[in-house]
Parts: structure tokens; sequence; C-alpha cells
């Protein structure tokens, strides 16, 4: 005893330097946990919570799909229709001329168009190329005027925070040349939205899920040839990314949990006062590098 | 003294406590971070190391572009060509017919294709729209054989780490249907390589950066138009999304450190006995939901 009495100072100094141990790796955690909580959010204002890379790869994967028969897939001769040379330069020329026509329009008429053309469109758009011919994409044509409001009612709302809070002046700065802002009136007026959902996976007959490989490149990739489209129907649009609305318009048009908003796309005529901001793009020899 | 004699066995036994309460800390943080490591990267096999959406926000960022003067860019009327309803369908359709008719085509065949119409088709591709207007795409367009076969030993070795063991058993059953493997010929014989750079931040004169908002969405809306220009001019092409070969491609093509490999397309004439799986696409009313 006389021995423990002797150490008693010294036991005290020992569990005071425990507990500044301990009281140290907690603030040390805190830290950490800020400072990936900052470089997850706050250093990517214009990522949307909800969208990111998300491609999802089921736990129960066991290397084997159902449609296992696609693997005996037979291979096919393929002689597409020829062009002669002249005839080529000439429609590459002609397809670039089109193109170069399209502006982004955000000022659209409530003219009706043809249900017909929207399927065309849209057909276009499917035939688009998909990691591993996943084809990951929903497009959701909204035409109905109570869902359009509805869809106006909660991107306004989003974009009006956005623009105050999650953007930062930066961004919004660098927006003030096109003259957006929160106000989306076609989203009121055009006879067409379109929503474009990417299936961050597939869902098979039996609940298994499927791997969508690369699903946001390829919805992108298909939005692309959807804008093609629609320049050549001779309609107008606007990309837009409605950033942080995506899962409450998921709810609204009763999309399942695979399904993620990555664009919406107004289509319809312009305006007849329509502008649009004189913006120049970039010329051939600023965006070509022959090696 | 005596009581703290007293209380000797007392200290022991916090003591005793407090090295615990350490020793779970301590492993309760490795699992987390192992956990992290997991999501991070184990469960995305896919997804390029050197890809992920990177735009990159500069540090410095101040609020204010040296090209302030597009904020005062001025707003002018926007009228595009209208054509009568009967012509939009009849558009809409053999554009949709002329797209349909495209397949990725592995075999490509080494005759020459005039560069004027390549320079057409990226100048198509550069009338996508783009986040905030930056036009974040750079085309290196590759036709010196040295250079296609330099890319052609990279991409293969690379490919055969890729199937042999970075993607898992699961994806090389699913690409299995499309007979695709590591050896890519079309790298040697097409006559022209579209190598598709993402610019994750631009840069201005002064050194400092810009942000390049949503810009691996924008160039994958790029990369569509590029293939339904290359469509519609009458050339086949492969979309392919070389992994893990950015950086030494990057290297090799002498490209800032700003750009990244979002895809390369080899682009040509089919070769005369080409073929492809015999693939069928999802049906509209697969892909198209009315609201």
């Amino acid at each position: 005893m006389a021995v423990f009495s002797f150490l008693s100072p010294v036991f005290i100094a020992i569990i005071c330097l425990l507990i500044v141990i301990i009281l140290q790796n907690k603030r040390g955690n805190e830290k950490v946990k800020k400072r990936k909580e900052k470089t997850d959010k706050e250093s990517r204002p214009w990522v949307d919570e909800d969208l990111q890379d998300s491609t999802e790869v089921p736990a129960d994967e066991d290397g084997k799909d159902e449609d296992m028969d696609e693997d005996d897939i037979s291979h096919i001769p393929f002689s597409p229709l020829r062009h002669d040379e002249q005839d080529m330069v000439k429609r590459s020329k002609e397809f670039y001329e089109m193109l170069n026509q399209r502006r982004s329009v955000r000022f659209i008429s409530n003219e009706s168009v043809s249900r017909e053309v929207i399927d065309n469109i849209i057909r276009a758009a499917g035939t688009s190329p998909s990691g591993a011919h996943t084809e990951p994409w929903t497009f959701v044509v909204v035409q109905d005027p109570e869902v359009k409001h509805k869809i106006r009612e909660i991107i306004e709302e989003e974009e009006e925070i956005n623009y105050r809070k999650r953007m930062g002046d930066k961004w919004v700065n660098d927006l003030k040349k096109l003259r957006t802002n929160w106000i989306k009136e076609y989203l009121d007026t055009a006879p067409y939205l379109i929503l474009i959902f990417k299936q961050i996976y597939g869902i098979l007959s039996s609940d298994r899920k499927k791997t969508h490989y690369y699903n946001e490149i390829s919805v992108s990739i298909a939005c692309g040839i959807l804008l093609a489209a629609i320049q050549y129907a001779g309609l107008v649009t606007v990309t837009t990314t409605p950033l942080n609305c995506g899962p409450r318009l998921r709810v609204l048009l009763e999309r399942p949990v695979n399904e993620k908003l990555l664009m919406l796309l107004p289509v319809g005529y312009p305006n007849k006062d329509a502008t649009v901001p004189d913006l120049k793009r970039k010329p051939l020899e600023d965006i070509m590098v022959v090696v």
C-alpha cells in the first residue's frame, strides 16, 4: 500500500494525460468530418445533391444476368449506304449549317405542336449508343397544363434558393450575360416539357438489379442527339439542368427510385418577340487540334 | 496522503477505463476509413480514376472574370426558319430513320476520307450548348499513322489489364455479346481518331482559372451531336471510353493538365466484311412516358 500511496500523484498525472488524448482525438475527428463535408458539398456547388455519377452496382451480382441468351447473339454483315466523296463533303457542311442556326431559346410560344413530331425526336434520341447497350434513359413528355404548372412551381422555388444561396456570386455573375434568373415562364407556355431521366441501374424481371455502365455519359449523348433532332424538325428548346429539383420532380411524375433527373427541355416554337444573347461560338481552330 | 493511498485502486480502474475508450475510438475510426475507401473505390470499378466529375473551382475566384464585357452583351431578335406542320412531321421522321441506320462499328477500313468532312463534323459538334456558354471541349484529330499506333499500344496495354483485372467477371460477361476485347485493330486502320477532351476548368489570359460548369455533361452532349454528324455524312465510328488511359494519352498528345480524355472515336468507312451484333433497340413505349 505504501508503494501505491507513493504513486498516487503519478496515477493522477496519467489520468490527466489520457483525458487530453481522448479530447484531442475527438477534435481531430470533427475537423476531418468538417473538411470532408466541405469537399463533398461546398466546393462543388453546381453538382446536384441528387445527381452525382451515381451508377449503382447491385450487391448481389453473381456475374450472370437473366438475359443470358444475349451472349449468344448472332453477328450480321453491315454495309450502310455510301455517299460519294463530294456528296459527303456537301452533306457534312449542310448538317453543320443547320445546327449552327440552333440557339438556346428561353421565350417559347404556347402554339401547339404535333405529338407525332415529339414521338419522332424521342425515337431519334433512342438510337444513341450506351454502355454495354443498356439504353439507360426515360423520356417523360409532359403536355398536361396542370402538371407543367406544378413543375414550374417546384423549379422556381428551388431555383430562387439556388440563385440566392447555393450558387454563389461567381456563378450568378457568369450567368448574367444570358439574363437568366429563377422565373421560368416557358415551363407554362411550352406545349411540351421533356424531362430526361437517367436510370442509375436497371431492374430485371426477378426484381434483381442490372448495372448501367456510364449511364450519365450515355444519357447526355442521347440528349445531344435529341437536341439535333429538335433543331432538324424546326423547333426550339433550352438545355436546362434543374439544380436540386430532381427528387421532387421524380416524386411528382411518379418515376421509380432508380431514375434520376438529368435534364429538362421545354420544346415548342419561339415567341414572336423572342431574343437571344448575341454570343459567338469558338472558331474551329480554337476547338480542334490536328496531329 | 492517506486519502490518496486509499484511492489508488480507483485511480488504476479509471486509467484502465480511459485506455479502453482510446482503443475503441481508434478501432471505430479505422472501420469508418475502410468503409469510406470501399464506397470511394471498390464499388465503382468503371469510373476512370482520372475522370470523375472533376470540374475544378479555382481557389482565387473573386466573382469577376476578365471577360466582364460579356455581362453587357446585347440581346438580339431570334426568328428561325419555320417549316409547316406536315413538313415538320416528315423531317422528324426522316431524321430518326437516318439515325436508326447508325451502328457501332468495330471494323473500320483504311480507306482515306477527306479532311474537309472531319472539319465539318467537328464544327457541328462545336455548336453544342454548354454550361454558361463555356464551350469546354477540345477535339484532337489524329491522322499520323505513328501516333495512331502509339495510341493503340497504350490502349491495348491498359485494356488488357482492364479486362483481366479491373472490370470483374460481371462486366466482361455483359460485354460478351458485343464480342469486344482488348485488341483494337481499328486504332491503326481508321483514317482518323478523334479524341475528345473535357476541360475541367478554363484558363484566362492572366493564367487565372475559369470555372467550367457541368463540363462532363456538356462535352457528352457535344459527342452526341458529333455522332449524329458522322452518321449524316455517311461515315461510321464506335463510341469508346478508354478506361484509365486518359493520363498517358494526354501526355502523348501534349494536352494541358486542365484537359481530361472523355471519349475516343475512330472514324472512317466500314470494312467490306464488317459485322455488327444483331441487337434491337427498345421500342418507343419502353423509353417514353406521356403525362
